[in-house]
Formats: C-alpha cells, structure tokens, sequence
C-alpha cells in the first residue's frame, strides 16, 4: 500500500504500530554502525599474507627498499597501479598510505601555485575559483575544497555519470570553474559507472574550460566489483589522449579496500607535465614513500589478475551484506512510495533517497535506537542537502546479524518519519 | 708544515705532487658517494626483525590496526615518541614515514591559517615572515622555508647551540621573525647538542617574540650516540613549561635512522592547543597514518631502552666509520692550516670547513676525481655558504674501504686546493 492512498485513520494506525516497534528497538539497546565504508576483519584477513613477505627487501632493479630514496615509488608498485588506473607505468608515482593526502597535495598546489606554471594559480582566479561537484558525493572530497576555500557547485549525477549537458553549460559559461571531481566506477555513494560517452565527453572538457581545468578523478573502486562478470570503465587517459588533454587529468587509487584499509599503498597517475610537477611538489615534503609496504603488496597481489582473484575473494563476502541491505529495503519499503536506492553492483555503499525533508529526522531516529547513519547532507558540498533526502549506508563492516538488525531498525525509522510528516500534512 | 709557512718554491713542489696524486685518483674510476646521511646495509639489517611481527596485528587497546582511524596513531606508537622525545604521550602524535612531511605540513599551516587561530597566519605578516636559521643547517628545512616564501636568516652555531644572543636580539628587534630551525641534539650537520643554557634560553624566547612564534624542533637525533655514555641534552618541553610557552614548541622526530630509512614511522609533539589544531589540519587529508607499522615498530623495538640497545648495536657499525674520518682528516690535514672539522659524538654528519673561498672547487675537484660530495653551499639557506667553507661530510653509507678511499681523495682535494689558492694569490 502506497503512503498516498493510505486514510487518515490508517496513518494514525500505522503510526502507533511503528513506533511500538521502534520503542522496542530503543530498549534492545543497539549499538550498530552503517556510517564509513570500513572493510571488515573477514576482508582484512584476506590480506594477512602480507605480514610474512619481508624477506629479501630489494626491489626488481636492486633498490633496497628500506633505504631512503624514490620520490616515484618502487617500479613494480609503479607498474601495478598503472594496470589499476589504465594508464602507462611512466605515467605513475607509487605513494604512501593514503590517496587521500595526494589529492590535498594536488589540489594545495593547484590552489597556492597553479596546475600549470605561472599565473595557473587557483587562488588568483578573479571571483575566487569554483569547482564542479557531482552530488551525492564523497564528503572527504568536498572537505579538501572547503578548506582551501575554493567553491562547490553541485552537479546532479545521472545513470551514466554526471549530468554532462550541465558540466559542459557551466565550463563553458564561467572560467572560474577549475575543475570536476569524479568517482568513475562505483560512485560514492551513488554506485554509477561513467559510460563511455561520458568518459569521451569528460576528456573533452578541457578543449573548452582551457590549460587550468582538472578533472580530479579518484578510482577509489577500480576493482572493487560484487559480480563475476563486471561492468567495463574505458580508461579515461586514453580518452585524453585522443582529445589531447592528457594535462588535465589527475588519476588517483590505492589498496586501502583492496588489502589493509589505512595501510596499503596509494597512485597518482597524469601526463609526464603533471608528474614533473608533483615530484617538484612532493620534494619539498618528503624523501620518497614507504617502499617496503610497496614491495610487500606487488609480492602479495602481483598485477591485475592477482587483484582480480583476490577481489573476488571480498565479493564473497560483500555480496551477502549488499543482498541482504537489498532484501530489507525491498520488504520493507518496495511500494510504499517511502524512498528510493541504489542497487550497485560494486562499491561500498547503498545510497538511499528519503521522501524530501526527512533524511535528518530518519538519521536522527536511527541514531537514538542505537544505529549510527552518515549524518543527512554528509554527501553534498558544505554538508547541505537541498532536499535533504540522502542518505549513504555503508553495509561492508557489521557481520550479516548486525547488518540486518540495523536495516529492520532504518526500515521502521524510514517507514515512522514517512508516516508523521504525512499525518503533519 | 702549516700552509702559511711554504714558500713560493714549496708550494709548486708541493702542487706538483698532489697534482700527481689526484690524476692517480681520477685514472682509478672510482664512484664513492658521501653526500646523504644513509643507513648502511649492515644497518638497515639490525632492524629485519620487523618482517616477522605481523602475527596478530591489535593494538593493545584492541584496535585493529588493519583497518582506518585513529588520527592520532596507536596509544603504544604515542608513548614511544613521548619517551623519545621527552615529552607526556598524550602531547605526541604518532604519524606515517616521514617526520619531514609533518614539518612541512605545521610549517605550511602556520603559513597559510597561522598557528593560533584568526589573524596569525604567517603569510600576512607585514614586509612578509622571517625565520631564523642556525647554520651550518640542513638543507631540506631551508627547502620548506624557501617553498613558502619566508625569508632565512642565517644564525651562526657555537658549540652550544645556536648564537643565542643574536637570536634574542634579532627575535626583539624584528617582530616579523616567526621562528627558528633547531636540530638540538648532534645538530646536522655541525653535531653540537645544545646546553642547557641554549635549551632555557630557546625555551623563554616566546616571552619576547610573542604567540605567534614558533620553535621547529627536529630531534632526528635524539638517540644516535656513538659513545657508551652520551651526553645528555635538556627536555625543552620541560624548558617550556617553566616558562609558560608550551605552545612555541613544535618538536618533531622519527626512526627513519633507527629502523628503517624512509619506512619507518614518525612524530609530532607540541602542547594541546598545537596537537587540536593540528589535528584538525591533518583530519582534512589524511584519515590516519599506518598502524600497522606503527605496531611492528613498537612490538620490535619495545621502549627507549629497547631504542638505546638498539642504537648501540647502529654506534658499534657507525663509530669505526667516524674514527676513520677523523684520522683521514688528523693524518692529511693536522696542523697544515688548511681547514678545521668537527669529532661528532653522535648524528650522522662530520661539517668541515675549508678556507674561505674553497668549498665549492674542492666539492668539484672531488667530483671529477669520482667522489660526490654534499654541494657547496648546502648547508646554508638559498644555498649560498657566504665564506664557500663548508662541506657536509656523511660517512654512514659506504663501506669501511670505500670511504677511506674516498677520504684520502677529499684530502687530497682539500691540499691541492688550498695549494693553489695560496699560488694565486
């Protein structure tokens, strides 16, 4: 029964039922956690054979790895994030524990000294420099933006990515608009693919939005497929390279989700002009990357087929969790005009889009039974959902009984907050 | 014979066969490096023992190292960095490879937001921020420093520091001096420890220069003596809390000369108002630095006397190696008046200097002859030795023989061109 048909009488009734129900929730005394895309111990596990690789710690070309040195990072760890990225191995430098660092570190520099020599600085764009933001989207992301004050303009994704009519609209009407970010594959939180048309016309962008315009373009879930035969990204680099602007695009990745999730091995990945710059900025701040955590994960995962397996060993365990998230939210709310998901098939998260005005009210419900949600608006720019509908469920971490307790706990939160602002009508 | 005793007939005999010398030297090919403080081999292999302990990889506090978190590193890695640098472990972050990236990050956000709160942010300073600089120095502080524009004032060293006086006097007169570089403990490359005069003194200079000041203090060698009973150096957060100037304090350290060079861990301490604004600065790109290593580290290496015994076992591989300078040096250039050097009791760095006017040709004369040497001018900020004295000497890397080969061709190198400049002038 759809909530629009229901009666008054049936609403009030429906009410009382709901919250009975949530009454009994707060009392069990949950402590449930969907909020961060956390791998879980059985996930980690995968990747215990890590631990025993020390061994020998010279590199292929004799580097000894617990030396200093090699602002590029390791060759073979080089050469393994330019398989991930689909780019050249040239095209790579192979760094520490966090992608998210190296995207601060480019965007930093982007703003404080320009992406391309002098006068390119970002924070010289007259009006101040503004930047495209595909919504929802990753907090962290827009974090690093707020921070260096550079303004957000979202942009609504579509099925096959961004909305591309728009993003071209904006670049071409207002060259304060430095750049876009992109999660290509399994979007956060949204699980979308870019298609192909919309890599081709991403790569286009900087024909119009001119030499300053980055497309920052985080693979985050490269590899990161729930099914067998998984959906393809055409690499993005090689799109540039047949529009000629290779200048424009900064590839990021790392393991954090593919082995140890805060301690594996991260890429940057742009043209040769883009590498000479950042070995220019990673020079002044560091002697090179941890290249022994970098040796320990290519003789633990090899290349891309070494990946593949082992990602299929993280489907195995994923799957059951985004099936059961599927399950709940389909019995629960399938029909009843309640909201609308998202049913990735890789990624970490379900994106849920409550009825407008409610995500706040639902998080909150949630939370006061024991189960934590990614605050409401967590996934917009400035933390501010305009309809206030969103809300991104990370499922990877409980074990299946936890996971399914905090979904029957959100079906009645959605379900309960529905009903009160219908009877508040 | 003191060079200022030959006479004119000497010199060119003397020319003459050193000359003879150095041509045996550059027919030999040799490819013998002194220029960067590295770990050897038989050093680095001290610390293999890290590659077994992964096994169980929770914290003591039963966080699970594998996965995200903890901004501030694991409690066990915090309390190792607090005993090292002498400090209380809650004033110690524990951070990733690179004790450099954690300075060039404070140093970045001082610059730009300043280090306490609105309206202290260094790069609004008027006529723009100053910094003091002791020097001989290291070079990759002065790098940070030129990166952003804050202009070096070189401070000379004594054997107890730097020229407190000028420092005191300098830091009252000019309101735009921001701080100033210290290596407190065999300070690079001149291997001085700071008295405790120098420690106190360093310590009430935030009385005089006010809140905005900051003290950057790189104790990377707070630990690598290379006698039985080093000499001790002063806590200076200790110094600080007498005076009431805790937040003037950035103290910064790590085992990259411990265990592993460029894999091993780092930290940052300061006083609570420094570690939540530094927090908050980190929180914006980075979501923890690896625990994982950080664990290793401390499962192997325990507590500072588990570091001193350690340390002892790098004295027994590194103080033949100083030894050998020392009397490459004493036998070559004992009482010829052709330069002076320093008889470090720890660090990694013996600092000689030549005659004024000489550095730059004997780095080069050493060069051509297959010995590299740390450049001319390294050691001072912009690169630029006023007297072109000083050579940076790391003995560390090169086996016994190579570097006393390479010694006898800095002596060589250092005859001849003192020789030479006494013919022509």
């Amino acid at each position: 029964m759809t909530l629009d048909r229901l009666s008054h009488d049936d609403l009030i009734a429906r009410e009382r039922e709901l919250d009975a129900a949530y009454r009994a929730f707060q009392e069990a005394g949950l402590a449930l956690d969907l909020t961060r895309g956390k791998p879980s111990p059985a996930q980690l596990a995968l990747s215990d054979g890590l631990g025993t690789l020390d061994g020998d710690l010279l590199a292929a070309d004799g580097t000894d790895t617990r030396n200093y040195g090699g602002l590029d990072g390791l060759p073979e760890a080089r050469a393994l994030g330019a398989e991930l990225l689909a780019v050249r191995p040239d095209e790579v430098i192979a760094g520490g524990n966090s992608s998210l660092t190296l995207m601060y570190l480019y965007l930093l520099n982007a703003w404080l000294r320009g992406p391309a020599g002098d006068g390119s600085a970002w924070r010289e764009t007259p009006g101040g420099a503004r930047f495209l933001c595909p919504v929802p989207g990753y907090d962290r992301h827009f974090t690093i933006l707020e921070d260096l004050g550079i303004e957000m303009l979202p942009v609504p994704m579509r099925d096959d990515g961004p909305d591309m009519d728009l993003v071209e609209a904006q670049v071409q009407a207002d060259p304060s608009i430095k750049g876009i970010w992109c999660v290509p594959k399994y979007s956060n939180p949204s699980g979308q693919i870019y298609s192909d048309e919309t890599v081709d016309r991403l790569a286009r962008l900087a024909t119009v939005a001119g030499a300053h315009f980055r497309i920052m373009c985080d693979n985050a879930y490269a590899v990161h497929d729930l099914d067998d035969d998984p959906p393809p990204l055409a690499s993005i680099m090689a799109a540039c390279r047949r529009h000629g602007t290779e200048d424009s695009l900064v590839l990021f990745g790392s393991t954090s989700k593919i082995t140890r999730a805060g301690a594996g091995i991260s890429w940057v990945a742009g043209s040769a002009a883009t590498l000479d710059w950042l070995r220019q900025r990673l020079g002044v701040l560091t002697i090179g990357p941890d290249k022994v955590n970098q040796l320990r994960h290519v003789r633990f995962l090899k290349d891309l087929a070494g990946i593949r397996a082992h990602m299929r060993r993280h489907a195995a365990i994923l799957r059951p969790k985004f099936e059961l998230v599927e399950r709940r939210l389909s019995d629960g709310l399938g029909g009843e005009g309640m909201g609308a998901w998202t049913t990735p098939r890789g990624g970490y998260f379900v994106s849920f889009d409550a009825l407008p005005g409610l995500a706040t009210a639902i998080v909150t419900l949630a939370g006061d039974a024991g189960v934590k949600l990614t605050p409401a608006g967590a996934t917009f720019p400035y933390g501010r959902d305009p309809d206030d509908a969103n809300i991104r469920l990370a499922p990877s971490y409980p074990g299946l009984e936890e996971l399914d307790q905090a979904m029957q706990v959100l079906v009645v939160c959605v379900q309960l907050a529905s009903i009160r602002q219908r009877l508040d009508a």
